[in-house]
């Protein structure tokens, strides 16, 4: 079973490389940016019987490893 | 005018960072992960008039800088 998580900073923590993709685009005359952000996705192949076990077995992965709570934010999605 | 772009390794080319995840999640219990890939994703905000302009211009800025076309496939998106 596939699962999908989309793990994106906070509203309000500081994007340093976002902020210096944005820098460089307009360094090379992309001038009309107003705004650049940043998810990391991570695909997983999960060998498991129902989508409420894989959903539950990612959030709890996302919690221990895939993501830091404090300043991230993330989202399940399991494609049917 | 929103653009995103997910960027991917191509297939054949090592993922050192997914083999590390996958490594970690076996090592905290999670062994029934059979694959792992990540995607970069990069939402842009653009000040463009039209979707074609946009499209254009966001092949121009993966192809420059965003994506590395040698060992990185892209996609972009530009939602209604």
């Amino acid at each position: 079973m596939k699962a999908i998580i989309s793990i994106s900073l906070r509203g309000g923590v500081l994007d340093p490389e976002a902020r210096a993709i944005a820098g460089s685009l307009e360094s090379l005359g992309f001038d009309n940016v107003r705004d650049v952000r940043r998810v990391r996705r991570i695909e997983l192949d999960l060998d498991v019987a129902d989508r409420d076990t894989a959903e539950e077995q990612v959030r709890a992965m996302c919690e221990r490893l895939l993501a830091n709570p404090v300043i991230e934010a993330y989202e399940i999605e399991i494609p049917a």
